[in-house]
């Protein structure tokens, strides 16, 4: 299509313009002392049920809080807000993506140096967040068992941008009859030596590794 | 940012040209007597599945042909050809959705006149390719019982334009106390009158009443 080239270009301009400012939010988030972590997956691989459960083991001993991007509705935040947590919702309209201005505004108001971890859930789109740094210090992507396992292989992107892949619904696994060897290969296939969780929001399982690494990385930024 | 407004007119004109493209789709396959059906859903949601199911179903009665849509990999079309049907792989790269150039370049050398249904995959991703029209008759968006209940309320512009709406994996709806209450009145809430179907690929449960409304759809288009 003829307007393609031109389409291309402002976009680069856009992502660049998103990657100074997603520059000046790590170095806000590094002043401040706060660890910031960002989820991603598809729509419906459990990030909000993973969001919450952690909220609510951090937070007796940590300093939390929440933003969470959805097309519409305030619903995620709704769930988040049961944690006790302070969460903000952040409503992209018809953006499939956030981007670190959304996560400023967003933030307006918060002081920051009060956290020791931020959580932000993006919009559930396996493509297009991979493209929009968020100043975060740890990129997250959630993959169902429900899913398939054939996913790292077919979203390469997303997996090669994020830190950690976490494997969710494994309650599920054997209902699905997921095949772990091939999943764990596929993932390493695509980011070798990527650290992957293995957890069940339902039962509470692999939830304690999952800990254990927040608060490692709280150790390691403070 | 200030390259936004520039972008998002650049992304119109993008558009338009792609509705245009996707008119003279629609009526080459039209005068073809081809009958058009595209699938999206979020990644996982079981649409390669479905399709697979669908092929093998129809394939003893009518001429049949797939088209999927992938960032990276030729695994769904591989997958598709085990029906015996002709399939083609398109490889977005990068690009999150189709768009009606990618499905008229896929179609180069077929003779739509011997087709009687062609499907097309899209990109897993619930919220870009509902903007782009790929000249399909009937689209159809599936949601697995395992994504939860409220995606149409947080996706609703995909909901609003598709046709038909497939509740997918119901084997497992037990397991995760899918409330279907709740998924079917929020699919009406978005798109009120929506038809629902339930299907399950595993267990084949629901495919009866998908395989009498396709025949029903060419009798209309015949």
């Amino acid at each position: 299509m003829s307007a393609e080239p031109r389409m291309v270009e402002v976009r680069r301009k856009v992502l660049k313009q998103n990657d100074i400012l997603a520059g000046e939010l790590r170095q806000r988030f590094h002043r401040a002392g706060v660890c910031v972590v960002s989820l991603v997956s598809s729509p419906g691989s459990g990030k909000t049920a993973f969001l919450e459960k952690t909220l609510s083991l951090m937070r007796p001993t940590h300093r939390v809080a929440a933003l969470v991007g959805d097309l519409a509705t305030e619903n995620d935040a709704d769930r988040l807000r049961r944690s006790q947590a302070p969460v903000r919702q952040i409503v992209t309209g018809t953006v499939c993506h956030l981007e670190a201005e959304m996560v400023r505004k967003a933030l307006e108001g918060w002081n920051l140096e009060e956290l020791d971890f931020l959580f932000i859930e993006n919009v559930g789109n396996l493509v297009c967040p991979s493209s929009y740094d968020l100043g975060e210090e740890l990129r997250l992507v959630l993959l169902s068992v429900t899913e398939g396992e054939d996913k790292p292989l077919k979203y390469p992107t997303i997996f090669n941008t994020a830190d950690v892949a976490v494997i969710t619904k494994i309650d599920l696994a054997a209902a699905v009859e997921f095949d772990w060897t091939a999943a764990l290969a596929n993932i390493q296939a695509v980011r070798p030596g990527m650290t992957v969780l293995q957890v069940s929001a339902k039962t509470g399982e692999g939830l304690d590794r999952w800990q254990r690494l927040l608060e490692s990385r709280r150790t390691l930024s403070a």
